[in-house]
Parts: C-alpha cells; structure tokens; sequence
C-alpha cells in the first residue's frame, strides 16, 4: 500500500496500487466484448441480483429480468478485474474511491446484492473466484490493541457527529417502531440490565466498554459498582470523564486494559459489542475469565454480531474497517459457555434492530457530512458510508445476526422462571418511561 | 438379558444376570474392608455428595462432612460391584430390583448426587471406572419405531393415571408459582404457538406429536390446520380418537409416520419433545426436511431436552426407559439449523419448569401406585420413581436442560420486533385467561 497507508482506513486514492495495478485511461477507452463477458459473469456469480451493472461506456454490460432496484457503474476496467480478483475488498476499496458508484438508494441496493448472494446456495462466487479468504489477523493482547486502536481512536468528535448523545456503538433496541435513536439505545441498555437482574449494590464487571455510556448507564439507573475493561485509549479517556462529569466516579471504574487481565468477583458479567474482536482462538479463554470472575449466583450476558453459520468475514470490511474482527455463529459462540459449563438461559437475535440503528447511524453522517469533509479526504467519507449502508443491508439480508446470550453457572438456581419481567414497564428504572 | 426381555423396561429381578452374576447370599455374609473400600472409593468419585452411603450390614461405610440430605443402601455385595462396574445402568437396575435403597426426599437425594458428579471438574468418575459409554442405537425409521414403541406404547391406561388430563407428556410452563400441572400445560402450548405466531387459517405440521395435545389446542384455540407426525401406534389411535370426540377431525390428521416423510408447505414447524428421539448423526436430515417443509416466510420452533455440553446419556436411562434417545448441547444442535441456513431467532431454556414437571408427575404417580401394581411389578414401580424423580434432580442439578429454539429462513423480515408479544395476556387464545 505504500504511502496510501497514512490514511486512517487505508483507502487507496484513485490510481493506488492497493486497488488495480493497471488504470491505463481505460475510461477513455472503448468496452470490449471481454469486459462485457466479465460483468455478466460477476453478476451470475453474485447470484444475477435485480440490479442493473454499466461499465465505463455508460450502457448496462448486464440487466435483471426482475425490476432492478438500482445501477452499480463501473467507471473503468482496474475497477472491473479488482472485483474480478478479489470481489469484496476489490469492490469496497473501488467504491471508497470513486472508481464504483451505486446509483439508487445505497442499502437497498446493497441489500439486493447480499441476499442474492446468499441466495445462490453454493456460494460459488466466493469458491470459484476468490477461494477462502485469509483469516482475520492475530488477536493477542498486542494484536487487539492494534485493531482496536484502528478503528476506535479515529476520534470522538468524528463519532459524535453520529452516534446519540450518549456516544453508544452498538446495536439499538426498538421497542416500538417510533423511538428514536436516542430512546432505542436507552432502552437497549434497560433491556440488557434487566437480563442479568441487576440490583443495587451489586458488583458488575464490562468487558469491552466503548465510551463509557452502559456503564454509566448502570451505576445511574440500577445503583452497582462497574469495572468496565477497555482497550481503546481515547474511548477510556472520554468514558473517564463523562463519569467525573456525572458524579459517578465512585461508582464506575474505567480500565484502560486487556478483558484477559480482568480480577475479581462480580454478580454480573457483561460485554456488549466485544465478542466480534475477541477471535475463535480466544473464545475458551474468554470463557475461563468468564467463569473466574462470576460469582456462583451470578448472570452475565455477550451481546455481539454473529452469523447463522461460520463464514469468512467480508474482506474489504475485515481489511479497512474493522482489522481482527469476527462475527461468530451460535456453534462457535458455544466454545465460550461449553467447556466452562455455563447454562444458556436465553438468546435473542435482534439483527433488525441493528439494521435500523446502522440506517439511523447513516442518515446522521449524511446530515453531517460537510463536517467529516472538512477532516477527512472524499475515499474516507465514502468508505464510510459504504461501511455502514452495508452493514445494515447485511443485518436486513441475514447475513449476519445480533445475538445476545445470557448465562449463568451451571447450578445456579435462583434465576426468573420466565422473561416476563424483562416486558414489564418500569420495573427498574423508574426515571425511565418514554412510550 | 435372557427372560428378563419380556419386562416392560427390561428390568431385571432380584437376582437377573443383567445386574451383578454373583449375588450368592452376600446379605447374610460380613461387609469387608474391600467393601468399605469401594463404598468410600464411589463416594469419592461421584464427588463427595453430602449423602451417607451404607452396606448390607446397616452401618455406614461413608459418611459426609457436610450435614447429610439422604443416604444410600447397598443391600448386597453384588448391588455394590453393579455399581463398580458401570455407574449408571448398575445403580439403577439394582435400585429398581430392591438390592438398593433410597432413604430421604428421592429428588433431594438424587439431585446432591447429581450435583456433585458435575462439580467434580475432571469427571474422573465416569472416565476411571467407566470408560465412555456407548452411543445411542441407531435411530434409523425402524430403529426409531422399536426405540418409540418400548416407551410410549407401555398402554395409555398407564400414562392417564399420573399425566394432565391432556395427556401432554413434556415440560410444563408454570407462569406463576401457583398454577397447577393441567394449567401449566395449557400455558405452556400456548407459549409454544405465540412462539410461531399462528394465525386462523395457516398451515402447521407437528413432528412427533405424542398423544395429539399440542395439535388439537392448535386447531382449537388458533383456526390453523395441522398434519401431526408420530411413529407410535397407541398414541396415534388415541390422538385420532380424540380429534374425532372434540370435532376437530377435520382440521387435525394425525399421520403414524416418520418425521423424514413428511411433504408439503406449512406456514409452522412444530416440534415439542421429539429432538431427544433423533440423534445427532440426523440433525442435518432433520434440518433438510424443515427447511423444504417450512414456508419462506414461516417460523418454526424446536422444543427438546439439552445439555450445557455433549455428554454421555445415562446408561440406566439411555438402556432401560428412552432406547436410542440422547439430549444434545445447543452447539450440536446448530448441526440442525446452520447447514440449512436458518436464523435463530429466541432460545429459551425452561430446565427448572421440567424439574416442577417432574415433581407433579412423580406425585401423581405415587397417589395411584397402587394402580400401577395391580398391572406392573415392584421393579417397574420403582425404576418408573427412579427415572421421574431421577429427571428432576437432573433438570435441578442443570446436568440436562430444557431448550425452545425458535427459528425462521434467513431472509424472512416480517418477524416480531421484540418478544413483548408472548407475555402480552389474552392476544390470541381469548378462552385463556386463568391468573
């Protein structure tokens, strides 16, 4: 990548040689019938999706039977054989750079794509044009500070611009189809501190803590201690004085250090929003700081993105967006709880509401966009919104799915009989009432 | 086991070759310093249960630190090397021939037995003495219709004496602490439908449907039509008969069939306590025939007995009452729904509402014991007290679960937002209203 790798995702510019060797002014230069022939095949393999593809000679190579719900333009042949070698990153880095358009609306198109892919049962796009890809990059205690510091330390003002105020990156939860944003992530951290039950008094522990927004969240409404465990240095900087702030500092610990150096006991466990940068090769180890540090009687919870089966994580999103991560399915996610000999209580997949929280996300980046222009080159504003348009049609597509999994210890029997109590208004939280 | 077959849970008696060879009067004989030996020796292994454990001369060979809940008698020497010799099937048969007894609450006893074996992390118990067991009988169409016809077609007469009125013979769902086994029932069929969210009109077909309950409330109280599968001759015949007596016969067909024949679309996959039945080597058969019997845009759920991690089945329980039965951890059971590409959508683990079950059937079964003598013998009587109190202490001592998976295709996105729906009272099911 070269001098290309100063740029904060990586994205190449346009003639980078991350991208395609050979722009040779192809865009000047004449369709041929062999570039056709590779649209066309790009498009069966991709499942033939009801989207029409044109090449750099303005017409459509290839076109739907269905009624196509939007173009994808290929401004020149790099752009072509970069898909061609290496259909997701070859894509995602032509796209960040201008080299691909999408005409229509972004995540409906992406979702059209997604879902005929994962349509065409074989999969053979990926089997006979790209084989599988390279696995994500080591998540050693060294390896995760990289990856982490790839993505999360880009800067909180980047972020604030279209988060919710409480600055909270993970997936919303809708109660009703109204809420807003705001109300959604409000909720979602109701939702997940009724999961384990906290009461006051109790001693909770984080593993992966973002900016700070559920632990504060916990220590404010349900009256524990938190120990929130992060390895993001600007987030644990921003979360350290949101609690000098709101004069939960006695309440709420943040700790600039690895999930594998947590200490203690605690009645609760949780992490939301970790698991997808932990890695399958660390899940037992996971599960063994997991099991030392929940106390016998207590409940904990992984909230994370998954999928409904082990697949290979899309690789322009694994290389630009997100070094190290992995989306497990709920077979891998069992390596954690199995050989630790948790009881699963409860699983609940909520990929809508992360497909919904994504578009909001957007929406509020396209609102600010003349900011992030200001810090930031147009690939980057345009990776981005690749990123988060195609995360969210990969959540409405199926291909990947939001799982929260509540646990406890294997002989702990003072748990809810029913999950009735997580339904009922205002049973904690009474300052918490929106309708 | 010789003459012994012709038994109804080919239960040995007191002597039979199928418990210990040697049973030559050992009663009357001295109890040894070998004997005391092996008496502390299983003790330890099961993890030091805070149980007594007597010999044939009515003394204490091991006595617990902690303050004692019950104690075992070993009422012969051969009863004592059954148990030497294979832990499981040894005990119990010898515990169903009278050669041991159980002195205390049986639950209590059995689930501080249970409870200690899975506390001893290492599980040197099984693994020294042991050896790994054996699998399951193959649970091919004919095998399965054998290993269905030892159980469930023991005689109706029999299961009406100690079941609900509606003949429901899997876990109950005890909303509050009160309701009884017959509302439990009740409450429990109706949390399985909102669960596939039926609607008047729809399509169901119901894998392994017992004596017809689950498909008759369906048809009732939800105006859907059902196609019910189920290998047992007996409880076919009484599930066709009682469609007929309630008017339902032309909504309900109850079909004596295998699960793998089942054709056609259904808008629901319903499935309440045959996964048990199947066993892991055809979870992807299983998985196949859902996934072409279930509309795109239908729900299906899963209901069945688990583990926190694959395990042997109890040899006693495996050989003498459930042939070819196994209850799988949630990561085997993934073999069903990832092959196939569904989404999980909820998982519910409802393991201490089976050990309530089991409780009321285990009472109910000993207010009409005297019933079940005049038609079984003693040894029946109490390998039937041993499995169903057995069951509960296991379901309390978390060593088996109780899952309901609740599941659709990948691309299906008209599903419930949240699970709100199934605690809202008197949605559908308006003649439901007990408090």
């Amino acid at each position: 990548m070269g001098g290309d790798s100063q740029h904060p995702l990586g994205v190449p510019s346009g003639g980078g040689a991350g991208v395609a060797g050979a722009r040779t002014g192809s865009e000047r230069s004449g369709v041929n019938a062999l570039d056709r022939w590779l649209a066309r095949r790009i498009m069966q393999e991709a499942g033939n999706p009801p989207l029409r593809f044109a090449l750099w000679d303005g017409q459509d190579a290839w076109s739907p039977e269905a009624e196509p719900a939007g173009r994808i333009v290929v401004r020149d042949r790099g752009a072509l054989w970069a898909i061609v070698r290496s259909p997701e990153l070859g894509f995602g880095d032509c796209y960040s750079a201008g080299r691909i358009e999408i005409e229509g609306d972004l995540i409906d198109v992406l979702y059209r794509a997604y879902r005929a892919m994962e349509d065409k049962a074989s999969s053979s796009f990926k089997k006979s044009i790209l084989g599988r890809l390279p696995r994500a990059g080591k998540n050693t205690p060294g390896g995760s500070r990289k990856h982490i510091h790839h993505h999360y330390d880009l800067g909180n003002d980047f972020y604030r611009l279209w988060l919710d105020k409480r600055m909270v990156y993970t997936c919303a939860y809708y109660e009703n189809a109204e809420a807003t944003l705001e109300e959604a992530q409000e909720a979602k951290m109701h939702h997940v501190c009724r999961k384990v039950r906290l009461e006051p008094g109790q001693q909770v522990v984080e593993a992966g803590c973002g900016w700070g927004s559920l632990a504060l969240h916990m220590a404010r409404h349900y009256g524990v201690r938190v120990r929130a465990f992060n390895i993001s240095h600007e987030q644990v900087a921003y979360a350290k004085e949101q609690a000098e702030r709101s004069g939960l500092a006695s309440q709420v610990e943040f700790i600039e250090d690895d999930y594998r150096n947590i200490s203690g006991k605690y009645d609760a466990f949780v992490s939301v929003g970790m698991l997808e940068h932990v890695g399958p090769d660390h899940y037992e180890t996971l599960g063994e700081v997991i099991a030392r540090s929940l106390k016998e009687d207590g409940l904990g919870i992984v909230h994370s993105v998954g999928r409904s089966r082990p697949s290979a994580v899309n690789a322009w999103l694994e290389q630009r967006i997100f070094p190290g991560s992995y989306p497990p399915s709920l077979r891998e996610m069992m390596s954690i709880f199995e050989g630790n000999q948790f009881s699963i209580i409860d699983i609940e997949n909520l990929r809508l509401h992360y497909a919904k929280t994504l578009m909001e996300w957007l929406e509020r980046f396209d609102a600010n966009v003349s900011t992030v222009r200001k810090w930031y080159d147009e690939a980057f504003v345009r990776a981005w919104r690749l990123y988060l348009g195609g995360c969210s049609a990969a959540f409405l597509s199926s291909s990947i799915q939001l799982f929260q999994v509540v646990f406890t210890h294997r002989c702990h029997n003072r748990i809810a009989h029913t999950r009735e109590h997580l339904y009922r208004r205002a049973a904690n939280g009474a300052d918490w009432s929106f309708n």
